[in-house]
């Protein structure tokens, strides 16, 4: 389990000349560090007298950030898994008619997979960037640069795993799976936008 | 030393109701995993015979994004210890007038440390950024998601250094030190802007 390295390791893998970890499980990574400060800023606000009124809301952020930050935790051990299983599918021998026809079908059946995992974890992402937004308002203000951290995680994150989203996309000849997966991203890019911005905007109003 | 814990631990430690580590260590390690990327991306693009023409280039690029590497994951631990230095000095006595004044005086120093950590770390993200943008025209394009995925977090990183920054100069008092703090923001800013959205139309338009 990639989740297992040390913090140390887990870069000096993501730096060599191995193809995995990738961008894919650092979007995962990326998404997860989010939903960590979501959740850190939701257990130092809980429990304050200051915020007692708002006790019920901030527990049900804090179970919804820890979900997502173990679901994002999976999905940085899928994205090896997925990318592993396409590289796989190339060595599948090609010998016969039938044996090329069987390759291309599981190089695409892996493809559409390697693509999924990412859209799960944009998916993932912007639910984080949802939350965030919630706790710049009502959060512990002593921790409101955290906020602004886990959204700009968040959002980095999202449009990372977008990235992956399409680089396999683009090599996918199911229309149907084409069009279901463009479909996606836009509809995540839509609700993503103008999120990051306004949340910033609170962030820097309590900075001040 | 927090990069030598696992990544699931780390990820614990942050979503915990300690304050440490926070935000600014994840700007730091976010930054760091930017700074992996291009290293993969150039250790597969070195050797190969496509790339041959531009060997000294990629060398270069990824003796400069290990050095970041290496600086980024020393941030880590420089953010924990500054809010802890900071933190401690709270604690100092004010009993006599003569410790209020070395207490304020020492809890100031601990403010401006608190503040030089992250600035670092933003210089060096947009290092990452920069180094992102040679990689992206040059470097192999089999890995090209992986160079967004580069500067998406060294973007983020970056702005969430500059946070937490200006959460801590909003408390310092020398006003040569806030002048000094908020220029270096500015330039940071300024010479940020448009590097993200010119590395994407690079990546975007090999995507295709």
């Amino acid at each position: 389990m990639l989740t297992d390295k040390k913090v140390s390791n887990f870069l000096g893998e993501l730096a060599s000349n191995s193809p995995t970890p990738g961008g894919g499980s650092v979007a995962a990574l990326a998404g997860a560090l989010g939903a960590a400060l979501i959740s850190m800023v939701g257990n130092l606000t809980a429990g304050k007298k200051k915020y007692k009124n708002i006790e019920e809301d901030i527990k049900k952020i804090v179970s919804s950030s820890e979900k997502l930050r173990y679901e994002l935790s999976q999905l940085i051990e899928e994205d090896v898994k997925a990318f592993n299983n396409f590289m796989a599918t190339y060595k599948m021998p090609k010998e016969t008619e039938d044996e090329k026809r069987m390759r291309t079908e599981k190089i695409q059946e892996a493809l559409i997979e390697a693509a999924k995992v990412p859209l799960k974890t944009a998916y993932k992402c912007l639910d984080i960037m949802i939350l965030s937004r919630e706790v710049a308002e009502k959060g512990n203000v002593n921790l409101i640069s955290d906020v602004g951290v886990a959204v700009l995680m968040a959002e980095a994150a999202l449009e990372s795993a977008v990235l992956n989203v399409k680089i396999n996309l683009r090599m996918i000849k199911d229309e149907k799976v084409r069009t279901e997966l463009s479909s996606s991203i836009e509809e995540i890019l839509l609700k993503e936008k103008g999120q990051k911005e306004k949340v910033l905007e609170i962030v820097e109003e309590k900075i001040r």
